[in-house]
């Protein structure tokens, strides 16, 4: 068990324990009793303490009014005088929760408050959740942007696809970072990934045919991120080449029906217009990167990709090939979203330092830039990549500073 | 300066120190020093710290989706397992702060966050501040809709008259209290003093006759709380006679120009139908609430009321009168906004433990029966009440309990 605590101490750096021992049940177990101890995982502290007429004077009514006209005169003073500096909305609809689903608002706040826990232990900042009632698009985009003024950038969390594209690109004009982890958060993290295990297998990682399974939110992002894997964005130098499949197989021109977020997708993926299942167009491919669901794959389908293969493998809580059977068909590095396992897939790993980079620099957005800059970090923050170390630990508390600095150097100049 | 802490022990209570050598504008000064050194004056804090994988898994995934997937069975259950329990939103538009004016949200943040630290430090709240970018009343009340699911409950503030009357009517079906400060804070904490008060000078307050000037959010909920001044509202008994006066005089039936607001205030106060000016009015009254403007009278105004006159003078920072000059015409008791004179009206003595008490008794709303009993408390809060003590200090920890255990008493039943 955690101890309790309230201090802002930095995590210790320790070597992942991986738990086989321990069932998903044991976790549920363990989490239930843990919420109804704690009846909310985060609080709300003041900075100091009101002990005398004096303090309450200065923290409050009258003298408070000083850096209230300060700010009204000039807005941008909010940065420097209220929690606008260092605050974060984590803002869900509870429409595609974990694993879970459509589970609504109120289900949804354990999640978000977990997510606050993790950007205040790994980022410093002072993230609070907003689980909204409705699950309508523009409801959403208007309630982020009356929400706004408090807070330094906007987190989206647990959206379902295609709402999540729409209320993300529809904010990116609100003045400060809005962010859609499920989507970038996870792409960064893949993408460091791969860029090391690339490394460990002798690869370049734009000689690599890579086959996505599942378009939702995540694997959208995935592919949409692999357009570019070079550090920057304006000499794009993408992938090979990408074939990103649905539940129907290889999403090519060919198919009369798609929606249109994924006849978006053919804009960079699938150049050699691939038809066919998921395992016909894995037939000799290096990387399998799923985000769709548990059991999709066997040894004997890692075993078609090219020898050597890499598999990230991140549908949760059950993969969709475990490790060892991966490794059984063939696969040189196995990646998963499990603890338990090495090389998780982790967005702890990316959105603290995404937002504490994005905040220093007061950064308006998040651009693409900032994105593969964050990428390129995380991928640098294991100094020598072998099979099972193409990604550092969810727990190394090096890493979000690493990643800040970066995101924060490609942020300059914005406007 | 206080101390700077991250603990939460209670607070001590002190002797109010007055502090008449500084001037508001040293406290503009000192308060200006403050928040630029602090950049906010609250944090987000985890409960607990993460250690190793298995507490990654307890308090986020896989292991929360125990917690989630049982509210979702169960609602009620958020309470139990999550912050909604113990959370309250400050929401604000910007559009009346303080005596500032229409400063708008950004400008607002830094008294929301006052607000929360009072929240935590008094009742041990966690609060959380939310400037509306919008001063539309469809907007505010849409947007508190959204974002309640995450909360137990919705304090409004500094939101302007007639605004702030209609959004908080709109939202009383939300399911959680939301209540108007400005309004029913500073309506609570006048009533306690006036109880004390009339003791003080032998008075009963159904006999009495009291003038207030101001008829915006604060003198309307100060007009209607007295309208029941004994502890049952379903056996009402009001103050003898109120009339309200706005900057042309005595609110009466013959004005041809009331707004709706000011209309409605005629079915509790003037039942005798007085016309004239505040001073007029004033003639023989027993006591003079004002939430208006500072200067509004001299001593020779106050030797018309009757002997040893009761007066509230709570425009800040400048009160309508100051204390000595109401002394000199022949006041017995005064009370003012401020920190520096006895007698001060400061709504900390109400919210934290109003709420304390809603969110205990996991009350939908706040009734008037809650509001009555927190004025009743309040007022009891001193064992023997004098002419400079008809309310306790602002900085008296055990006031907020103390309102608290009477609030969740008089909400029992409630659904």
């Amino acid at each position: 068990m955690a101890k309790l605590c309230r201090g802002p101490e930095p995590a210790k750096e320790r070597k992942p324990t991986y738990h086989r021992e321990e069932t998903v049940t044991d976790f549920f177990k363990k989490s239930m009793d843990l919420h109804a101890l704690l009846h909310g995982k985060i609080s709300v502290e003041g900075k100091l303490r009101i002990e005398s007429a004096d303090d309450l004077s200065t923290v409050y009514t009258p003298g408070v009014a000083a850096p209230c006209r300060a700010i009204a005169a000039d807005p941008a003073r909010a940065r420097d005088l209220t929690i606008k500096r260092n605050s974060v909305a984590v803002v869900s609809d509870g429409s595609a929760v974990l694993g879970l689903g459509n589970i609504g608002a109120l289900a949804a706040i354990p999640v978000m408050e977990g997510k606050a826990m993790l950007f205040k232990q790994y980022a410093g900042i002072d993230a609070w959740p907003l689980c909204l009632e409705s699950q309508d698009t523009e409801t959403i985009i208007q309630t982020v942007r009356q929400i706004a003024p408090v807070f330094g950038g906007i987190n989206l969390e647990d959206i379902a696809a295609p709402r999540c594209f729409e209320v993300e690109a529809a904010l990116q004009d609100v003045g400060i970072p809005v962010f859609h982890d499920d989507q970038h958060g996870t792409a960064i993290v893949l993408l460091a990934g791969l860029m090391n295990a690339a490394k460990v297998t002798g690869r370049e990682l734009t000689d690599m045919r890579v086959v996505v399974a599942g378009a939702g939110a995540a694997g959208t992002a995935i592919a949409r991120l692999l357009r570019c894997v070079n550090f920057d964005p304006d000499l794009c130098q993408p992938i090979r080449e990408i074939v990103i499949c649905d539940s129907k197989g290889a999403i090519h021109r060919g198919r009369g029906d798609l929606t249109p977020a994924k006849l978006e997708l053919l804009k960079y993926t699938n150049r050699a217009d691939r038809a066919g299942t998921l395992l016909e167009v894995m037939e000799g491919a290096d990387a399998f990167i799923g985000v769709s669901r548990a059991g999709l794959l066997g040894a004997r389908d890692v075993a078609r990709m090219a020898p050597k293969s890499i598999v990230f493998a991140m549908a949760n809580p059950e993969p969709e090939i475990m490790p060892d059977e991966a490794k059984a068909g063939g696969a040189a590095i196995v990646g998963t979203g499990r603890s338990d396992f090495p090389n998780q897939v982790n967005n702890v790993l990316a959105f603290p330092g995404i937002f504490r980079g994005a905040l220093d620099a007061a950064a308006p957005r998040i651009t693409e830039k900032m994105i593969l800059a964050a990428a390129h970090a995380l991928a640098g923050s294991v100094d020598h990549p072998t099979a099972d170390h193409v990604l550092p630990s969810a727990l190394d508390a090096s890493v979000a500073p690493r990643v800040a600095r970066a995101v924060a150097a490609a942020a300059e100049g914005q406007s």
